[in-house]
C-alpha cells in the first residue's frame, strides 16, 4: 500500500507541530514571565513566527497533495487525520499572510497594554487598541465566511467549535434564558436560610500555591510533564508533553485560585493524555474548545463542587491554611455552591456563569456582524448586566467589559464554548452515573479513578478522531442534550 | 543613493533576529523551567527551528545579494553591518543542514541527561551522549576548516572569538603558565597569615534571591528588560530587550550565587545596552565571547572583589542575611579574594581560574584535532588537575570533567574566552584608572557610574562595529596586553 502524498503531508504536519511548540512556549512566557520592555520585540517575534507558520500551512503544493491523499489506501485513523488536515488547510488558506501577521501584532500589543490599562480602569486607552483588533477580526470573519459559505460569526465560531452554528447556540441559549433567571432566584431564596461561615484571611500566596499543587496532584496532573505558574489571566497553555498552567492569587480569598487551578487541571489532563502515537498530527488535537471546557468543568464543577469532593478538599485546605470552622466539609461545599450574581465571569458560580456567557455572546455577535461598534460595548454591557444579573457596572470597566482577555486577543466566537462545555460536562456525568452507580460513594472515598478512566477512554484518548456529534454520541449515547445541565443544577441546588 | 541589495539583506536579518528571539526564549525555558518529560519534544522543536534558521541563513540568493551590496554606496555603519552579514553567511554556509539539525538534537539530549547524570556521578552514562556530540562537533570543525582555511580548532574558536588563533592562545597561556603557579603559591603563603571569619549558614534561598536582586540593582540591571531565575548551570540568555539571567542557590554558602549573579549582570548589561538602532542587525551583536566575559569579569572581579566594593556589598548582605562578624567589609573582601585551589571552575577565585581554563584548553584542543578520544578525558583531567592545582579528582566525575555544560552542549573552543576576558577586563580598568584617577574613592562612595559610562561608551554601545583588535585599540590605546592582568593580580594579591 503506497501512500506517498499522505506521508508527505504527515511530515509537513510534524514540522508544523515542532514549530508550534516554539510558539506555545513563547506565548506562555509572554503571559507568565515577560517584563514590560520586552513587549515590542516579543510582538514582532510572534508575528514573524505566526506568518512563517501560516506560510507553511498555505504552501501551494498542499492542495494537490490533499487531493492525491484522498485517493490513497488509508487506515481509518489516517483518513480521520486527512479530514483534519483538510480542515486546517481550509482555515489557513482563507486568510492572507498580511492579515495573520497584522492580527498577531495587534493582539500582542492590545493584550500587553491591557495588563496595566485594566488595573487603571482605562477604557479610553484600551479602546484604541481594541478597535484595531476588532477591525482585523472582522476582516478575518469576512475571509473565513467567503471560504466556508458560513455567516461571519458562524465562520469565527467554527474555528473553536467545529460544526457549531449561531442558530444552534440561539436554540440552546434561548432554552437557558427561559429557566435560568427563575432558577437563580429560587436558589438564592433557598440559600438565604443556610448558615455559611466565611473563611478568615489573609491567606499567604506561598501557602495557596502549595495547596493548589496538592489539588493538582489529587486531580492526577503529571508534574513531570507540566508546571503551574502565575499570570494576570489564568490559562492552560504549553504543549501536551509540557503543559503550562497558570493561576493568580488574592491574599483575601483562596477559593478563586484553588478552584481556578482545579479548572485548569481539567484542561491540562486533556492535553497530557491526547493520543501519543499521533501527537504530531491534527487527529491528535483536542476536539473542540467546548469539549475542552467540558473537561475543566468536569473537574471544577461536576467534581470540585460535589458535596462528596469537599471531604477530600477539606483536609488539604486545613493542612496548608490552618484549621478554621469554615473549612469543615459541609461548609466548604456550601461556599463552593453559593450562588451570588457577581461582576466577574471567571469567579462566577456554575449557576450564574451562563448569564455571563449569554451577555458576551449577545455583544460579540452583533459586533462581528458590524451591527454595533466598540464604542457601544460599555452601554450594552451595563444594560445586560442589569437585565441578566441585576448588577450595576456603570463606569466600572475594570470589572466590566475589560475583565476578559478574549476580545483584546482577537478571539471572537469563543465565549459560547464555556456554556456548551458546562452542558457537555453534565451529560458526561449523567452517563458516568449510569455505568458507575455508586459514583458519589467512590468520590467521597477519594477514588476519582473511575472519573479519570471514563474521561480518558471517551474524550482524552479520542483526540479528533471523530467529529463532535459522533464523539458525543459514542461517549453518551445521544446528541448534545441541555436537559442534563438543567437536571444537574436542579439536583444540586434545589433538591 | 540606491541600495536595494543591502536593504533586502537587512530585511532578511530582521527576520532572522525575530525568529532567533523565539529560539533564545525557548532555550532559556529549557534550562530554567522545563520538566523532564518535555525533553524529547523540546529537542525536536529546537532542532526543527535550528534547521529552519539555518535554511534561511543559507538561502542561495544570499551570495549574489552580498556581492551586489558590496558595490552599493553604504555608510560606514552599513559597511560594518555588511562585513558582519558576510561573516554570519560564511559560517552558516560551511555547515550542511543535516549536521545543524543532528547537532541540535544531540546537544539537547546530552544536556538534558547531564542534569541528572552529573548528580549521580554517572560518567559511563554521560559518555554515551558525549561521544555523539564530539563526533558531530568534529564534523563541524572539519566543515568550518574547509570553508575558512583555518585549522580545525581555530575554525571552532573563531565562532566565539573571531580572529583569535590557537598560536596566540599558546603564546598568552604560555606566558601565564610561566608565572601563575608561583603567584598562586606566593598568595597562599601570604594569605595563610590572614585572619578570616567564615560566614555561618544556613542562608535561606528566598533571602539569597532578594540579596541577588539588590546586587543586580546596584550593578544597574534594568528589571523592566529582564529577570533572574534558577537553573542547574547559571547563564545569561534571552534577548537584548528581555535578558534572562539564571543562578543557583546553596543554602550553606551564599557567595557563589551572589558573585555569580554579579557576574551574569555584567553579561546582562552588555546585552541590554547593545546599539538599539541596529538591534535587528549583525552589527549590533556583542563583539565576541571574550569581550562578553570581559564585561562579566569587570563586574565580578574588577569591581566585585575590589576592597572598596565590599563597603557597598556589606550593608546589602547584612540587610538580607542578618549581621555577622564575617560580613564586615574587610572580612567580606578577604573572603572574596581568598585564593584556594579547588575543583569547580565556576566557584574558582580569579587567581586560580586561569588554571581551570588552561586544563580544559589542553584537553579540548587535542580532542577536536582527533589526537585523543572522549574515553581519555578523565585520566587527562586527573593528571592536569594535580599538575596545575595539586588537587585529586580521581573517580569524582561530578566535580571533575562532568562539571561544565560546554562540551555536552557542543561548545568546543569556548573555554579560552574566559581567560581572554579576564585579561581584557584588567586592561579596561587600567585604562579607566588613567582617565578617572580617583576611581577607587568613587567606588567606595558608591558611585559606579564612571565605570558603567566607560564600559557603555567603549564596549556596549559599539556592538560589532569594529573588529576586535580595532575595538581594543580604540578603547585602551593598545592591543591585548596580558601584562595588565599580571599587574592587576600582583597589585591586588601581593602588594
Ligand atoms: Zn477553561
Ligand atoms: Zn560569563
Amino acid at each position: 500500500m503506497s501512500t506517498p502524498a499522505y506521508l508527505d503531508l504527515q511530515r509537513r504536519h510534524e514540522r508544523l507541530h515542532h514549530l508550534g511548540h516554539m510558539q506555545h512556549i513563547v506565548e506562555w512566557d509572554q503571559s507568565a514571565n515577560m517584563p514590560s520592555k520586552g513587549s515590542d520585540a516579543r510582538s514582532l517575534a510572534l508575528a514573524e513566527m505566526g506568518g512563517l507558520l501560516h506560510q507553511l500551512a498555505t504552501d501551494p503544493a498542499l492542495k494537490a497533495l490533499l487531493e492525491a491523499a484522498e485517493q490513497e489506501p488509508l487506515s481509518e485513523h489516517q483518513r480521520a487525520n486527512l479530514r483534519e488536515m483538510q480542515r486546517v488547510w481550509r482555515s489557513a488558506n482563507a486568510l492572507p499572510q498580511r492579515l495573520v501577521e497584522a492580527k498577531s501584532l495587534a493582539r500582542s500589543r492590545c493584550e500587553h497594554a491591557w495588563r496595566t490599562q485594566r488595573q487603571a480602569n482605562d477604557w479610553a486607552g484600551y479602546l484604541v487598541n481594541l478597535r484595531e483588533v476588532v477591525k482585523l477580526a472582522r476582516e478575518e470573519a469576512a475571509c473565513l465566511s467567503d471560504a466556508t459559505g458560513l455567516s461571519r460569526y458562524d465562520a469565527l465560531m467554527d474555528q473553536y467549535e467545529p460544526g457549531m452554528r449561531a442558530s444552534e447556540v440561539d436554540r440552546v441559549f434561548g432554552d437557558l434564558r427561559s429557566w435560568l433567571p427563575g432558577l437563580i432566584a429560587d436558589v438564592q431564596v433557598r440559600q438565604a436560610q443556610e448558615l455559611l461561615i466565611r473563611p478568615q484571611g489573609p491567606f499567604p500566596k506561598a501557602a495557596q500555591r502549595a495547596l493548589g499543587l496538592d489539588a493538582m496532584r489529587l486531580m492526577g496532573f503529571d508534574f513531570e510533564a507540566g508546571r503551574l505558574d502565575e499570570s494576570v489571566h489564568p490559562f492552560c497553555g504549553g504543549v501536551p508533553e509540557d503543559v503550562r498552567m497558570t493561576t493568580r492569587y488574592r491574599e483575601d480569598d483562596f477559593l478563586p485560585s484553588l478552584m481556578g487551578t482545579i479548572h485548569e487541571t481539567g484542561h491540562g489532563r486533556y492535553e497530557q493524555n491526547r493520543p501519543r502515537d499521533w501527537i504530531t498530527q491534527p487527529v491528535s488535537q483536542a476536539r473542540s474548545m467546548g469539549l475542552h471546557e467540558s473537561q475543566s468543568l468536569s473537574f471544577e464543577m461536576q467534581l470540585g463542587s460535589h458535596p462528596a469532593f469537599a471531604q477530600l478538599l477539606s483536609p488539604l485546605v486545613i493542612q496548608h491554611l490552618g484549621a478554621q470552622p469554615a473549612f469543615e466539609p459541609g461548609n466548604l461545599n456550601r461556599l463552593l455552591t453559593r450562588v451570588q450574581p457577581g461582576l466577574i465571569r471567571v469567579d462566577a458560580d456554575e449557576v450564574t456563569y451562563p448569564a455571563h456567557v449569554i451577555l458576551r455572546y449577545e455583544i460579540e455577535r452583533p459586533l462581528m456582524e458590524g451591527l454595533i461598534e466598540c464604542e457601544d460595548i460599555p452601554a450594552l454591557w451595563d444594560t445586560k448586566m442589569m437585565e441578566l444579573l441585576g448588577r450595576d457596572t456603570r463606569g466600572n470597566f475594570k470589572d466590566g467589559c475589560m475583565q476578559d482577555v478574549h476580545w483584546g486577543g482577537g478571539a471572537f466566537g469563543y465565549f459560547p464554548c464555556y456554556t456548551l462545555g458546562a452542558m457537555y460536562a453534565a451529560q458526561w456525568f449523567a452517563t458516568l452515573r449510569r455505568s458507575v452507580p455508586d459514583l458519589d460513594t467512590q468520590i467521597a472515598a477519594g477514588n476519582l479513578q473511575p472519573v479519570f478512566d471514563w474521561l480518558n477512554a471517551n474524550i482524552w484518548s479520542q483526540g479528533s478522531r471523530w467529529e463532535t456529534p459522533e464523539l458525543v454520541r459514542r461517549a453518551s449515547g445521544e446528541a448534545l442534550n441541555p436537559a442534563h445541565f438543567k437536571a444537574h443544577l436542579q439536583a444540586r441546588y434545589l433538591a
